[in-house]
C-alpha cells in the first residue's frame, strides 16, 4: 500500500522555487545567480530570499568572488544538502510514485 | 536533460496537506472526512480548509449524507482532479525524477 506520510516531505525543500533550485543543484552541483534567476524565471529578491533559506539549512553555501573583476555569486549544494533531496525524493516518491492506475 | 519548469507544477496540489489528499483520493476514489483527518493527523479546520481550496478548483466535491442518522460527508475526487493530478505527476517526476546518477 502507498504511504501517505506528509510529515515527511521536508519544507524547506518542497516550496516550489526551492524545490526547483535544489533540483538543478542536485544535477550541477553548482551554479551563478545569473543562471539560477534564469532558469527558474525569478527575480534577483525572490531567489535570494530562498537560497537563503536554503543556506540556513545547511543545504547549500553561497560562494562569492570575482571573475574579470566583476562579482559573481554562486549556490553549492552541501553533502547534507545532498541527503536533505534524496530524502525528499524518497518522500515524494512514496506519495506520488507508482500510481499506474486502477 | 531533466527540465526545471517549476511554473508546471499546480499550485492548488503541490501544498502539503492537499497533495496527501490528492494522492489518497487518486487511489480511493472517495474517503469520509474521519478518514482523511486520522490519515493525513489533520485537525478538523485544516482538513475543511484545504477540501474547500479543492473543491474551488473543480478538483474534488464534497458530499453530505447520513449514515445511520449520523452525518456523513465525504470527499470525492472529481474527473478534473484526476486530469490535474496526472499533470502534476508529469510536472513534478520531469523535476525531480531520473535522478539515479553520481
Amino acid at each position: 500500500m502507498a504511504s501517505f506520510d506528509i510529515g515527511k516531505l521536508d519544507d524547506v525543500i518542497h516550496g516550489r522555487v526551492r524545490l526547483g533550485i535544489m533540483a538543478y543543484l542536485a544535477d550541477a552541483d553548482v551554479a551563478d545567480f545569473t543562471e539560477l534567476k534564469t532558469l527558474l524565471e525569478l527575480t534577483q529578491g525572490n531567489l535570494s530570499v530562498h537560497l537563503r533559506k536554503l543556506e540556513e539549512a545547511g543545504y547549500v553555501v553561497i560562494e562569492k568572488s570575482f571573475l574579470d573583476r566583476k562579482p559573481l555569486t554562486r549556490a553549492r549544494i552541501t553533502e547534507a544538502g545532498r541527503a536533505a533531496f534524496a530524502a525528499y525524493l524518497d518522500a515524494i516518491g512514496k506519495l506520488v510514485g507508482d500510481r499506474g492506475g486502477d
